[in-house]
């Protein structure tokens, strides 16, 4: 799977993924209105804005980047109705030929982890058929449980051709309350790093695994040391722009050939029309902000690699 | 929430509660039958299955406990359907009076963290209405990312009057992996239990806070020093049963005064049927297996409190 996508950030020169994490507030006017005619001010009517939203942002950008990343959180808090946004988000994707990481977080006990795996990157048994729920093509993983909480994704990656991106180091503020402490001289995200590369090693898809790590734009210094610990894990960076992330900071996440790193950015993207250097483009053109905000993301990347 | 929880706690003398954690291994074949027959070897099929199973078990126990714990990944594979299963689980627990403690273990960076806390614990607006999307009372809680992941969780708990069940010390064998890392002479997941300490003071219910933690019956040593460094937290102790803790490991998770944890016990009571103990009740009579079940755990536990 990681071959896969590597192939398409070769060929559209933009190793960077958009984060789809609709809010309400990012929702242009004119759409929410029109969500809100059909179905009313009720989880539908939000789950339709959310779509309409999502997939004018798609039709703008799915020519220039490989790959978006859905926040399920977001569409989750609309329960149901938020879900099948979701699910209609990630088929609508897939059928633009942009590869989707599903921005989940799971991360449980064995048998637990098993059904997470199945239900975001594998295929769940109903008798004798087998059906995919969520149909993501990555997903993200969260450590803190161990190995027999990781193995079951890494076991689905390697039935289904799929990927993981595991956290070692957020991007977030509090991130080194507990991934910064020393254990034996070394932080753990060093330790959950070390894990990351071993649970990967018999996971490799060319020369990288399918086994990723989830690594914060906003802490370089430490993205250099995680780069050379994990030479062979393709990295997942959120953080860049509206968390305060520059292409400075990101280039460490990188290799000496420009691979090794998938940059992610929400908020900057397809809420740019909300900020005063996008602000010409104005809520009806919302998309189109976004293409203009991609466009502006890939070059200021390349800039540094 | 934790104030309401221990007086049904105190009412129904059991400190337990039920995971309803369906695998469709589990579920006996008249209600496999039964659902198929309906909706086909399908995922609607399966979540019917789920649904039918659940409500058994639910009609059987729900006056003997106080709680229930739906683990949602058990549901969340079979993606939409699955998750109406889970709502309609949660919906009818709650009508026969008990408590439900969503197990999602969820966490994330601030903001998407906010997003599950609304779709868990809180209500969402849409325009100038307000919806609760899985509305259940108590939520499993990650929390790898630290504080800012964690304080949206806490921030609706004290608006909506819920509580919150952080994991500390996880029942999985490969917990210690990085839970146990010693950190200044002391294991990270101490660390973690200072933590939950200072996030739930602020939240105080009576005399526990409606912030909880997770440690699992399956290492009673350590359960011992967190009951000590956490007097006012209650626990949430998985692992008790199928995953190998006994009544005597659950005894250091309690205070003195028998309060101060809450024990789940999940295939041993949904698939008691299943088991050499209970095989005479046989697959028709599930429920009451599950009943008989549930009376000999709650017995167990009291023996040694």
């Amino acid at each position: 799977m990681i071959r896969q996508l590597i192939d398409k950030i070769q060929k559209t020169k933009a190793p960077i993924c958009v984060g789809l994490d609709p809010m309400l507030s990012y929702i242009p006017e004119h759409v929410m209105k029109k969500a809100f005619e059909e179905f009313g001010e009720t989880l539908e009517g939000a789950a339709e804005a959310i779509w309409l939203f999502n997939k004018e942002i798609v039709d703008h950008v799915y020519d220039l980047i490989p790959s978006v990343k859905p926040q399920i959180a977001m569409y989750e808090q609309f329960g149901i109705e938020g879900l099948k946004a979701y699910t209609k988000t990630v088929n609508y994707c897939q059928e633009k030929g942009l590869f989707v990481i599903g921005d989940a977080k799971r991360g449980d006990i064995g048998s637990t982890s098993a059904a997470y795996a199945t239900a975001h990157i594998g295929q769940v048994k109903v008798g004798n058929k087998s059906f995919s729920a969520f149909g993501t093509d990555f997903l993200t993983v969260n450590p803190y449980l161990g190995t027999d909480g990781v193995k079951p994704f890494v076991d689905v990656c390697k039935e289904e051709d799929k990927g993981l991106f595991i956290l070692v180091k957020t991007s977030n503020p509090s991130s080194g309350e507990f991934q910064d402490q020393l254990i034996n001289g070394r932080p753990l995200y060093e330790l959950v790093a070390d894990k990351v590369v071993e649970w990967g090693a018999d996971c490799m898809d060319g020369t990288y695994s399918n086994v990723g790590a989830v690594v914060g734009a906003t802490y370089p210094e430490m993205s250099r040391i995680l780069r050379k610990l994990m030479p062979n894990t393709y990295f997942l960076v959120p953080g860049y722009g509206a968390q305060g992330g520059t292409a400075e900071d990101l280039k460490p996440c990188f290799n000496e050939d420009g691979l090794g790193a998938i940059v992610n950015s929400s908020r900057g993207i397809i809420a740019a029309y909300k900020s005063e250097k996008y602000a010409r483009f104005g809520g009806e053109h919302f998309g189109e902000a976004s293409r203009q905000a991609v466009i502006d993301m890939v070059t200021d990347i390349n800039r540094v690699l």
